[in-house]
């Protein structure tokens, strides 16, 4: 692919390693530090920095998901009583259920403030209509739309592009990455909730071809590590308690409870979320963490039931599990046949296609988008064009469209459009485009026969299928879950109806709703290419798991095919982002590389006890910008080379400078207090830059005594391992930083996280991705 | 808890370590390696070891999830290409499916077999019992029936007793400690599985309580493990393919797909199965991995149900997924309401207590077998004198019951027993007892109120409670889910039907049926505690997600009420068995111990090139029997330490001796072939013992180069690691032996499973349990 330019919007400060070797020269470090935009207003002019796929950013840190074992923490843990232990581990779960409580509140407000905005455009809408369809002027109704959409559009897409662009899109992409264990920067933040949420009522009220859905778990995964921290740095607010979980390990795991409680709320899915959790994110799970995540989930699924019960005015009737709900599929209507199979796994290719299609789509325009749409004005320009196109493309739809059908008694349509129908009849057209998405699937789902014709869901599809691809990647708050959903559910039905009218059995094929069904999960599982949890969201939303075996072929297929092609959405974005992202296992073909060649060398390494200013000009070198640095000990003279004995991070390091734990200081100062793991708790996560630490130049002479405080048993790999081995043993422990030592236990490198992650299968075997400090 | 004695039959060769420390003396090795229950037979008297709970066995050995990666792996790597790695890929999925099919084919002929024979039984009883019912002289049939059962059970328990006694029971914590890596004496071979198919037959038909679906775990894991591997050692026979799987690694992949087949099959749950592979099993799991156990739940259950759609002459009709059916839950019917969600809360304790009571009671049971019940002929006639007791039970219980309902016109009950009631009646007592356990779960769940009376519940719901605890633990193949809920299901509809009673509104408690499922849900969470997989599985086999929630609130709540008194039915029996098992985290105030604290030492060494006396004399040493050693390398003159170089495995040296690798050999036959990775894998996994190899006098004196042969990039953690990190690496990369090492990259002490499974938390905070050779 061609090397193309890029207004990073992931990016980050520092590479991993504290090795100074193949790195490229840079710019002023502290001027990189700063986030991108910031410099486009200032300059008039975004930084363009040349930028490919085939390029991995060392802007990225990452998370730490092994516990820093010094002193301080290991007299901290021996301290505690077996009580204590217990009390953590009640508050675990206490925090569990906060996190799968207000995950429920935020989707049931979504959900009603959602119904309440969108049913007022509608009303307003379908009035004009009425009143200007006999009289002509249907155009002045086509402007109304377009303009109230595009309204709404403009203020989703000004808050994301302006306030916090990292809220653009799902979500999904950036929680898949931390998960894995890559800091993308301001991606928990309040702000980019709040964002988030208000930014998905709008694009969904402004009728754009998204859903509620994706967004809600990464609103359940800010909330995760906004209430396990106990604080809410941006509002600066310390509630002074859970202050043992501010680690990332701790962190992390709650994180994984709130995007499952995301998609528990979303879809009324608690057993998908928890495996979604999985799935996308832990590597290293264990018994008690899956059980809380479940319990995060049920609790999310229950309140949002239960308080939308409430809402509509029937406490108690808990029939609303998710955001989504795909009504009711009763069992015997729906049974399958066994050569219905051969059918359903035909559609999963289908589908499988279509997903790698509308993935190719949005992969180039997403490229284009990197190089040309990358002002905030522009994107919201863009968000805005696209809600005027999609509303004159459904206008345009259902006016030409002929497709009337009579209105029953019991009719489930919302607003139903009568426009050049019969009396007593309305546009079928109208079901799909003139309702928000959600709505439309379920009539796609359990409408009766003949409720559309084969031209309608033909058309439906093509348009809606183009507007969907458009539409994701725009700067605004949505999901891609939906319009899947609802594009293969159109041409599933579609499908259906086909069936029916080629075989002379026509009782069997009687309902298209299962096709549609079958449908909607093919095209679903061609775009993300989830299995597993996606199979068990399906089944959750449908309430019946009768169709789990088919489901699981159509994904399957789905997947298979899919991939034959082009990577699933998500990781395609990932991947467009340069992100460091360590899949399940090293490559293949990866045997014939060792530590050695994977490694960065030489390492930047620290004395145990080391001086004051050597310690404050490593941190201050931009050129490497390093996040860990190996601790070594001199033995025996000067001739050895010195032993590795520790490892500490630039965080731990910027904590002690700012409180000046000098050894010369304690001598003269004995009432001094000991620093704790609670300063260093209290910095967690935001720690200052090392520009803002002063240190004058007397305290330059200082020396400091690290032994307390780095890590005394890093983990650490012989030279001659193999690159699959270094890769199982770093991602299986969540690693951060892995020593490479010779026999002598003396340092030879440093492993990190962008060393493991350039290497990947491409079309000529093994390749390596170039590394870049964009 | 006292000291007891043990007839060990779970017992193994030989303990992990290459550490010489504080074992005890041993009896004669060779003696010690075959199984004590020939000893039996052979002295006519069992051979007794003091032994208790607070004991941890030496005998078992560990799996090793962590690839040898030596020169001959390396090169072995590094030749294959791409595609051979995507072969290798589609042969995993292609014995996944493999193991679906077999499994899901071993679920149909268990299923056709008992329905055939219990079939049989139950109509021979019937007719003898119509004869007497008018005539007088039930006597003769009950003796019928007690002969029937006895008989049958007879032959279920000489199988198991006499030909494989690791058949006995469930087989699931069997199954749980080969996933979590205890290498459990042929709990994977052929005979193994045709004992227990057999078995499971005459337990089921023999009319005790017991199901036939613990079993089906156990055979899916059997048969994946054959499978897995291309070959039967038992029936001599190598098809000489997958001999790429041919290690521990592999196999337990496969192990877990068969386990997740296995309950896919049995309760038509594959994501249920998947959830309770992971759950039970794998630490460390990946994606590709998970897919494919869900592949193989798939198939199975697939299998299943084609075949028995087959069997039942409606082809093509997918309604029987799993060996029990809940039956259709209808949706509507079965709605519940937020103020029911408390009851369910405390009926979910009620099933913790009674379960826990039920572990209890299985316990102090298990102990008495231990101790008295020992011999194979003893076993036999414990488990008729069971079938004989409960067939009087139930006789006697039908006899004395007054509960007649009328026979519908669509009668359901298979076999309705007339006995004293009027015409057009039936004893309702019978259908929960003369009849399959399978069907009488169902009647409960689905029989119209009224169906049964208070006092036949209770009556029943006290005698099969006590029956199905002195039934768990006999000498036959059989499990512990349907008897579980079975009981639940009684109370449970009990605590409907009185619930009904005491309040007014009658019409809202109107199905007790609900409150059946609650109370299985809740008898068996409080029997063997699991949760999420428990959950998935009550609500696939019920084929509703409605009761989700409320499953997983009651089986969380048993869980909770369960441990507060007593561990889960499964753990006790693997703390019986003196196991190592390793939980998922190190005991939470275990920070204070570190691996020096931990580790055993000192270690025997090899030395790189190492004389072959050595290696026999070390091999032949059967008081420390080590399996594990660290390979060690001389570098500058002998005042030195040797540095640590590698490791080996007895197997490896075996390997080695048997094909005579000597220097020397190697110098003079320059054609000697040279030694391959296929080699070792043709004598995996049954090495021969050391006695076995002939090694003479001569070449005693010759050398053996272990440089090719040895791993020679083994973990290491320095001596300061603290315990919860040790174990952290070891159960997350799945370890065997973990080298502990000193600034100097010297041998200090050797970390093996039993090293770290002996700490547990108990009443007074850590306590380690006791090593013993038995």
């Amino acid at each position: 692919m061609a090397n193309i330019t890029k207004k990073v919007s992931w990016s980050s400060r520092g590479d991993e390693s504290g090795a100074a070797g193949e790195e490229t020269p840079l710019l002023n470090g502290s001027e990189q530090s700063r986030p991108l935009r910031q410099q486009d207003s200032a300059r008039g002019r975004p930084k363009e920095i040349p930028h490919n796929e085939k390029l991995l950013s060392l802007k990225f840190e990452s998370l730490d998901y092994d516990n820093i074992e010094n002193q301080l923490f290991l007299e901290e843990e021996r301290r505690m009583s077996f009580v204590a232990f217990r009390c953590l581990e009640i508050s675990r779960w206490v925090i569990c259920g906060l996190i799968g409580f207000l995950t429920g509140l935020i989707a049931c407000f979504i959900d009603i403030a959602v119904e309440q905005l969108a049913g007022l455009k509608y009303r307003l809408i379908k009035e004009n209509i009425v009143k200007f369809t006999e009289a002509g002027g249907l155009s002045i109704s086509l402007l109304l739309w377009v303009a109230l959409n595009s309204f709404c559009v403009m203020w989703g897409s000004i808050i994301v592009a302006f306030i916090e662009p990292i809220a653009a899109g799902s979500g999904i992409p950036q929680i898949k990455c931390f998960l894995n264990g890559v800091k993308v920067p301001r991606v928990v933040r309040l702000k980019t909730l709040v964002v988030k949420v208000v930014g998905v009522i709008f694009s969904v009220v402004g009728g754009l071809a998204v859903g509620k859905e994706g967004p809600m778990i990464h609103s359940g995964a800010v909330l995760a590590a906004g209430v396990s921290q106990g604080r809410s740095t941006s509002l600066k607010k310390d509630f002074k308690i859970f202050e043992y979980f501010r680690r990332d390990t701790e962190k992390r795991d709650f994180v994984s409870a709130g995007a499952a409680a995301g998609v528990s709320a979303a879809f009324g899915a608690p057993v998908g979320g928890v495996l979604f959790s999985l799935e996308e994110g832990a590597s290293f799970w264990n018994q008690m963490l899956t059980w809380r995540i479940f319990f995060a989930s049920m609790i999310s699924t229950f309140t949002l039931n239960f308080f939308l019960s409430i809402y509509h005015n029937k406490p108690g009737e808990l029939s609303n599990p998710g955001l989504i709900n795909f009504g009711r599929f009763e069992s015997e209507a729906m049974e399958y046949n066994l050569y219905e199979i051969p059918l359903f796994i035909a559609m999963g290719a289908i589908g499988g296609g279509l997903g790698a299609f509308f993935n190719f789509l949005n992969y180039w325009l997403t490229i284009f988008r990197i190089r040309y749409v990358h002002r905030p004005c522009l994107q919201v320009m863009e968000a805005m064009l696209v809600a005027a196109v999609t509303a004159t493309v459904a206008f345009i739809m259902i006016y030409f469209s002929t497709d009337c059908q009579p209105l029953g008694p019991d009719h489930t349509e919302e607003y139903p459009l009568q426009l050049f129908c019969a009396d007593g009849e309305y546009n079928s057209m109208a079901t799909a485009f003139f309702n928000t998405p959600e709505r439309s699937v379920r009539s796609l789902f359990h409408n009766p026969t003949g409720t559309y014709n084969s031209l309608t869901l033909g058309l439906f599809t093509l348009t809606y299928f183009f507007l969907a691809c458009w539409t994701y990647g725009l700067a605004v708050s949505a999901g891609v879950f939906i319009p899947s959903l609802l594009i293969g559910a159109a041409w599933g039905r579609l499908c259906g109806i086909l069936l029916a009218s080629t075989t002379s059995t026509a009782s069997m094929w009687a309902d298209p709703g299962k096709y549609a069904l079958i449908g909607a999960a093919a095209q679903l599982g061609g775009i993300v290419r989830m299995t597993l949890s996606l199979t068990v969201i399906m089944v959750e939303a449908t309430g019946n798991v009768t169709y789990g075996l088919p489901i699981m072929l159509v994904l399957m297929t789905a997947k298979i095919v899919g991939d034959y092609f082009q990577e699933g959405l998500y990781d395609l974005h990932i991947k467009l982002g340069s992100v460091p992202f360590l899949h399940w296992e090293a490559p293949a073909t990866s045997h014939w590389l060792t530590a050695r060649e994977v490694m960065s060398s030489p390492v930047t390494c620290l004395n145990r006890i080391e001086k004051v200013g050597t310690i404050v000009d490593t941190l201050s070198n931009t050129s490497t910008n390093h996040n860990g640095f190996p601790v070594v000990v001199q033995v025996s003279g000067d001739d050895e080379p010195a032993k590795l004995c520790g490892l500490i991070l630039r965080s731990q390091l910027i904590v002690l400078l700012k409180h000046k734990v000098f050894v010369e200081l304690a001598r003269s100062r004995l009432t001094q207090r000991k620093l704790q793991l609670k300063d260093f708790r209290d910095a967690y996560p935001r720690f200052p830059p090392i520009q803002s630490i002063h240190v004058s130049q007397d305290e330059r002479e200082c020396m400091m005594d690290l032994t307390e405080f780095m890590n005394p048993t890093p983990y650490t790999v012989p030279q001659d391992t193999s690159l699959p081995r270094v890769f199982k043993l770093f991602r299986a422990l969540g690693l951060r930083h892995l020593v490479v030592v010779d026999d002598d236990n003396r340092v030879v490198g440093l492993v990190t996280r962008k060393d493991l992650a350039r290497y990947h299968v491409g079309k000529h075997g093994l390749e390596e991705l170039h590394l870049a400090q964009t």
